[in-house]
């Protein structure tokens, strides 16, 4: 972790990707981070995957480096307790972040009324309240219909939240965002980010919402790149790698590489093009280029592949499985200085990533794991809440924490 | 576009999606960001989708309501003006955002030596500084080989450019996380963030990473959400709807709206389980549960099964092409307030977003197109820089800007 955001108190109430992420997020740069759940856990607490004995390494995964209390919620003292939480007092608190819905006892109102200068961060399915998640927001956008091979009609799911991953570092954004302005004028502010929003407006900057307006859907195309070169071929020895060339000097890199200036220089000459100064070009003549690409890497080992392209600044990568990067790519795993190899409240050790972001020249501080749920009920009880042991028992006999 | 970002002024010098979005949610939220281009524009200037007459939809839509200055980069004269850009005064200023290489004219150390307490946020390819595009780090971490039907071998590149959209929104919090640390301290930082950090970081928070070490590569299932119930169905009127029920109460809704209790239940008691109770189990035998659903869609139109979902709290969705989305639902485009209709440099108009978050109560500011290139070329070396009126002359008789 880093201290960027050291001193600062984050209240979450939530679960599942988007919201925790977030939590993650800001943790992970040096926040204090207090996420409450029922007692027994919320409905995020056993989502797969799950280590053999059950334990969910999607909830250790996503809650590292936070603070835990388990309040019963479902009483109106418990709900008070978590209201308190996010309402207490300090310029360096009042930061609330939820996926809880728009109205009930986490409003925005609720906890304005208790602290008016308070920040809530709220990551929601449809804007308009309705139950949503990143796949179903996924399939409402189209996605699904252009990703795929063009011989399969089929929609294809991402296996990726992207979304839930896109909301998560956005609503951390629009946190630190509402600070900068709470600590100029004194204002709170509500920041809703919904799934779907995050989903349209995308789309939008991407420019494919002009683009179906202008050219109708996406036709689907299997791994192809749009708009330039791109795609995956195999290699003489049956292994699988993705070039990438957009650039100028990513074109020239690759043709250079695989020695293929003069087969394309007479595909060039016969149609009257140059690739080299439109990659578009490259796109709408696919079916004359991707032969020449083909037989290119048929007659090379990947082991030969790779190192060339190195040296001649192609954009490339190798299809390789998750089980394969995390067992031996030195790069994305086995020697990435973001990851530490810790004990979790599975009981496994596994190696886990810190923040994504490097501070250059910054001592990088440890990676944390997540807490058990409750370990820290009765450290936060007294240190946000101020209450005496005394109290804090009384809580515990009424069944209000654990 | 909000204001909480206000009186910023954040210097992009970038290409292409990860860093030019994160300029854009900036922009958005309220801050004055200033792009640099080579004149006559930068690699990502006539990236697909294009519009009929060449102009790029996607430098339009990434970067909206910034201001564009063109500099001739080639020259040491070029690039000490856009080093005087990044580097230029002001408590609020000194706000770099790029995608350029960690050497070279903009490196940190280059502009900290002007500025010692700038912020530079990079976003890269591989964190060794190698090449890479979100497709071919995608490639890498296993994505493509989890995705797609099991009765295909191909891996399936996703379409959807995610690693890119959450490097943006991820750059964006750690440029105002930065802020709010300088502003304490007075420290400046240089934030890397790479494709590959955060695409490993990703997969590490899901859990996935800890996943394939303790069970091995996760195989492709199509369309089948892992660890719970989720899965496209096809109605009786031939059309595909996505329902998901993690929750109790998604399941449970969801089996009364399909009136599946009774069917269920006899499943549950041939095996002995509950799937009321655990999610995972509805996973494990979605075979024998498949076809009941299967067989209850079969029977149901969609017109009839969208409201009966809504009032049972189910959360689904239909799968439609993007044109369809654009065109037709209320909620995501044709009725949602994020969205206003302009026109852009390639002369088309089309509904285009502003940011996705909405400040709840709060005016929401109007929607801004893209500039042309070096539209404020003038206006910011004058406001910026200082420079007179003869001054910025000059620079333009030596072709040093446009």
């Amino acid at each position: 972790m880093y201290e960027l955001l050291k001193g600062l108190r984050v209240v979450e109430g939530a679960a599942f990707i988007a919201a925790p992420s977030c939590g993650l997020h800001l943790a992970q740069m040096g926040a204090e981070v207090i996420r409450f759940d029922a007692i027994g856990g919320g409905p995020d607490y056993r989502r797969w995957p799950v280590a053999p004995g059950g334990d969910s390494l999607y909830w250790e995964g996503l809650n590292k480096g936070k603070k835990s209390i388990a309040i019963d919620l479902g009483r109106p003292e418990g709900r008070e307790l978590a209201v308190a939480l996010a309402t207490a007092p300090g310029d360096n608190a009042g930061l609330f972040l939820t996926n809880y819905p728009v109205k009930g006892f986490l409003s925005h109102e609720a906890l304005a009324a208790k602290r008016a200068d308070i920040i809530s961060v709220r990551v929601m399915g449809w804007a308009d309240g309705s139950p949503a998640v990143d796949y179903t927001i996924n399939a409402a956008v189209g996605v699904p219909q252009m990703t795929g091979p063009a011989d399969d009609e089929r929609p294809v799911n991402h296996v990726l939240p992207a979304w839930d991953l896109l909301g998560g570092a956005y609503a951390a954004f629009a946190m630190t965002s509402a600070l900068l302005r709470r600590r100029i004028s004194g204002e709170g502010a509500e920041i809703r980010i919904p799934l779907s929003d995050l989903a349209a407006s995308s789309l939008s900057h991407l420019g494919s919402v002009a683009e179906v307006l202008s050219a109708g859907d996406r036709p689907r195309m299997g791994n192809d790149l749009f708009g330039a070169f791109g795609r995956d071929f195999v290699t003489a020895d049956g292994r699988r790698l993705i070039v990438v060339a957009i650039t100028p000097r990513q074109w020239s890199g690759l043709l250079k590489t695989l020695d293929l200036g003069d087969a394309v220089g007479a595909v060039e000459a016969e149609l009257g093009v140059s690739f080299a100064r439109d990659e578009g070009l490259r796109f709408i003549h696919r079916a004359r280029l991707f032969p020449l690409f083909e037989a290119a890497f048929a007659t090379r080992s990947a082991e030969a592949l790779k190192p060339a392209f190195d040296a001649g600044g192609v954009t490339w990568g190798e299809y390789q499985t998750l089980h394969q990067a995390v067992t031996t790519d030195p790069r994305l795993f086995t020697a990435n200085p973001l990851f530490e190899t810790l004990t979790h409240p599975s009981g496994l050790s596994y190696p886990t990533s810190g923040p994504a972001g490097t501070l250059a020249n910054e001592a990088r501080g440890p990676v944390t794991s997540a807490p058990k749920l409750g370990q820290h009920t009765d450290e936060v009880l007294a240190a946000v809440l101020g209450l005496d042991s005394g109290a804090i028992g009384r809580l515990h006999d009424e069944g209000l924490v654990a």
